[in-house]
This record gives structure tokens, sequence and C-alpha cells, in this order.
């Protein structure tokens, strides 16, 4: 924390010189609804580092893996709310749900208005038709950048609610793991996997995936993740859908666009077209190699609140 | 190459479908100065990250590790000259002096001037006094950025090149390494070094370092690299840096982070102010574990320089 407000303290600030809650630093538009993330450390830039201008007004902060206490979120809402409520958009795990309920109930008795949307991305972590049990993984970022933007639009926290729900709607992810990540405080690896072995649908936290596969090639990444996906989420001729390549933390970036180059040949033979993909580490697991795919369905109106700046630590667009 | 050219197809093209040789898509002004680099792959974001529009102007692409051709050098060289010749700008290593030495005798015989910038930035890799001899590393990503810039101003060749080596002259950096990479084409380690073992001074293509050192911490690994800059380069209280903690691939941003505290600390003690830190993936080794910190020594010349409007795939200044 000490580091982030060295590097970035022209962009973000803590609440009252306390380091479990990260506000933007920049000057927000009056009665602006507000956003807030919360969750465990250990996933940079995931959750802390969208905070800024265009994307997220406040993050509760965790130890590595672990939830940030329902007395952090409650404080972090109510300097986030500017009178019009405060929208609780984070990713579907039980510690998180839990402190965010309490928090949420809190400030409802001060009359602070909130809403809240789960992001429940991760396709490999529960079936079809039981979508509300699956985790929240690198889609986060889009739903950041999505309620962010409808926020700075001026619009009611129903609408920027609404919005981030739309979007989430046409948002899939699935990763592969290669390795694991060490938790400090535990010191040894999360999980095994040998070295010519792949995890399937492996969770940002070491959760288990689907299947333990023999190593593929990146083309082979590309096609299990984005048939998973496809058959998660059809996808049609003429569809246009931002694509987010995420490194876990120790794929080199030349693997990563690998993987993105087969994903672009696939989508392009079904006449879908990209617009705006992001390729690096936006939701990572430590030291984890392994990357994540996540595909976005778009309309005009997702477009240009995805195209919107934004100002944070770790995401620019600079359209302003 | 074919990531590349799917993912930021509107900032970089290929000189006619050649796979070596990447060019800015972006419209350069009339008799702009050419910016040129080149080197071999697998340090992405360096070296074609870089090109675009207030960086580089070109890049030849070299296979993993290796120099790229002198002629495909020397296509480069020509299809970036505008009539007021071009900077070639890149890191000091044989292969690569070789190559653009024959390229640019090559072009002068059509009357297209150059300059020579080498970029010998690691002080690791020879002691003070054989300077022109050090190896080039994370600090050409400063370099870069202020021979960009200066030609973006309309300067011409002599001058660009006298900002880069004045940026030069200032910019120092020193790495270490936790665990090797592999070479795809080899398929086997570079080095091995013992899991408590972490190795001073390493260059990133797995050059022996200068110590093999039990495994520290965070700070003492911020203390020892800085020192080790600061016996070279020393700093006085008032002076300006720029500051780059840049992972070699494989560490946690959260790492990352720890370290720069550290360094702010002590620059601070010193009475050494930090403008426009950079704190990521800039110069990579695959998937190598460690990290270098460079240390940029500005005046207000070149913090005019370095806040310039630039506009690269992995590179983003917004200030525009």
């Amino acid at each position: 924390m000490e580091g982030i407000l060295a590097a970035y303290g022209d962009k973000v600030r803590f609440l009252e010189d306390d380091y479990r809650v990260l506000l933007s630093a920049y000057p927000a538009r009056e009665g602006k609804v507000g956003i807030v993330t919360a969750g465990g450390s250990g996933h940079l830039p995931v959750f802390l580092g969208y905070v800024g201008q265009g994307m997220l007004d406040g993050c509760a902060v965790g130890n590595v893996f672990a939830s940030p206490s329902a007395q952090k979120m409650e404080d972090m809402i109510r300097a986030c709310d500017r009178g019009n409520g405060v929208l609780c958009l984070y990713g579907n795990y039980g510690g998180d749900k839990m402190n965010f309920t309490m928090a949420c109930d809190a400030v409802e008795m001060d009359d602070i208005r909130t809403e809240t949307v789960l992001v429940c991305d991760d396709v490999a972590s529960s079936p079809k038709g039981e979508e509300e049990k699956r985790r929240g993984v690198a889609g986060m970022v889009y739903a950041f950048k999505i309620a962010g933007a409808a926020a700075e639009e001026g619009r009611s926290l129903e609408e920027v609610a609404a919005a981030a729900r739309k979007a989430l709607a046409g948002i899939r992810t699935m990763g592969v793991a290669l390795t694991p990540c060490i938790v400090p405080q535990v010191g040894k690896p999360t999980f095994s996997i040998a070295d010519d072995e792949i995890e399937v649908g492996m969770g940002i936290h070491g959760e288990a995936g689907i299947e333990v596969r023999k190593m593929m090639t990146a083309d082979e990444v590309a096609e299990e993740l984005l048939s998973r996906i496809e058959a998660d989420m059809p996808l049609a001729a003429g569809d246009e859908v931002s694509v987010m390549v995420n490194g876990l933390g120790a794929t080199p970036m030349e693997e990563q666009l690998i993987v993105f180059r087969r994903v672009a040949q696939l989508l392009k033979e079904q006449g879908v077209s990209i617009y705006m993909p992001h390729i690096g580490e936006y939701a990572t697991s430590m030291e984890m190699a392994g990357l994540s795919l996540t595909v976005f369905k778009l309309d005009g109106e997702l477009k240009a609140l995805l195209s919107a700046p934004a100002r944070t630590p770790f995401y620019t667009n600079g359209n302003k």
C-alpha cells in the first residue's frame, strides 16, 4: 500500500490514512454515483489498480486472497456516496459477499442507497443454468470500466447498475494454469501440477479447474478456451466483441500474443469482429503461470462506455 | 508478429508484409527525423512494443535473443528516412552493432544520413571508466521516449542524437534474477540458480551477474540496487529523477511495488524527488523472475521530453 501511494499518489489516496480503503484522488462531478469494489490482495492490477477517474471510486483492501472486513467496506461506501448512492460491484466469493451485505445494511440505516452487482464470469466454475454460482475473474475489469463510464455520464444508481448487468450478461471468461502461486503467509504452493500438465478452468486463487490435460500449444489453449466460452455464450456472424487475454503473472507477453492471434483467427472465420482488445496482466494470481480468455459481447451503448476516458494507475484510456 | 498485427494494427504496420520490420502506422510530420531500433525477440515490450507516435518509427525484429539481419535494418532505415536522417538507438550487443554498422554504411551510399547512439545503462556489466562496454537494458525505454519526443518537436538529427546522449548520461540500471528463462529453440534454462539464491547484476539474456547471494527481502534488493547505481552515478539533495522498477517476466506487481516503496523512501531521505515513476514490465526476459531498477536523472528539458505525448502498443502518455 505504501508503494501504491508512493507511485500513484496523483491518482489515488487513502481514506484518512487507512491503508485498507483506497479512494480516487480525482475530483468527481457533484452527485456522481459511486462505484466501489473490494477483495483480497494478490491479483494486481485487480482490484485497487482500477481506482481513479472513469472506473472505481473506491476499493477496500484485504490480505492476500482474503476479504477485507465489513467495517472497511462500510467506511468506503460512506466515503464514496455523493447523495445518489453507491454501486457495489465485486466478484462472487463468499467472504466478500457476506461482508458487503453487512456493510450495505449498515449504511442503509443512514439512508445511503446501494445496489449490488456480482461478477460471475468464470464459465468453468459452474455449469450453464447455475451462472449465479460462478466465480468472478478477469471479466470484472470490463464491468468496472462500463459502470464507471456510465456513472461519469451522470446516470442514476439504477441505470449504472443496469449497465453493469447488461455488460456482464455478455461477458464470459475461462483460464488455464501451468504453475501454482505461493501465498506468502502460507509459504508453499496452493496446489501441485506436473511440469507437462496444464489445468483447464483453474480459478485465480488456485481453485480446482475442470480438467487436467497434457501440455498444449498456445493455439490449442486458444481453441479450448474459446470453444468452451462459445458453448456457454454462442457468437454469430456480425457480432462485435472485445477480447481480453489476461496473463496470470508469469506468462510472457509473447505467449499471450500467440494465444490472441489464434483467437482473432477463429473469430474472423466466424465473422465476429474484435473491438479494443486487451492483452496483458489485468487480473493476476501473483506468480502463477497461465492465462485467461474473456469475451465481451458489445453493442453501440457498451462500445461507447468501453471507449470512454479513464485514468487509473493501471488502466488509461486516452480519448479525452 | 501476427498477434501484434491483430492486436495493434491501428498503431503499427509491417513494411510490405515483412514480419521482420515493424513500422509506426501513425502519420508523421514531413521531414521528421526517424528513430529506429532493433534486437532479438523475447523482451516484450522491448523492442517493438514502443513503435508508434512519439517514440520509435521502426524496429527490426530478430529471433529470440538474436539480432535481426543487416538487410532488415537497412530496409527499415530507408523506410523511416524523411529526408533528414535516422537515429539508430539500440542496446550495446555485438550482433546488433555489427549489423547496424553494415546497414548504416549501405544507406550512406544513397545519401541517407544516420546517427548511432548505443544504450549502455547496465552498471553491473562493466566497471566505471569502461561504460562503453556496458550492456543496454531497461534504460533504453527512457532513451526511446526522449529521442522520440525530441524528433516530434522538429529537432535535427544531430539535436535528437544529442538529446538521447544527454538522457543516457544520466541513466543507470541494475537487475537481479531469481530464476532463468528458457529459450524456446533451446528448450532448457539459460542458467541455473538455487531456490534460495538470487543473482545480482544478471543480464536480460541470462548473462552472468556480479554476485550470487542468498535470497534477500524486497527491501534488501532495493537497497542493494540503488546503492550500486548511486556508487556509479552519485545523486544529491535537490536532484529530480524518474525511477523504473521493471519486472523481468514472472515477478508479481505486488513485489515490484514493495521494491519501489523502499527506493522512494531512500531517495526521499536523500532529498531526491521522483518524477513520473515507471513500475511494471518494460523490458523482460520471457518468464524470468527478477527485476531491474533504473534511475534517470532529469532536468527541465528532459522532464518536458519525458512527459510529452506518446502512443504505442505498450506505452501511452495521454497528455495530448
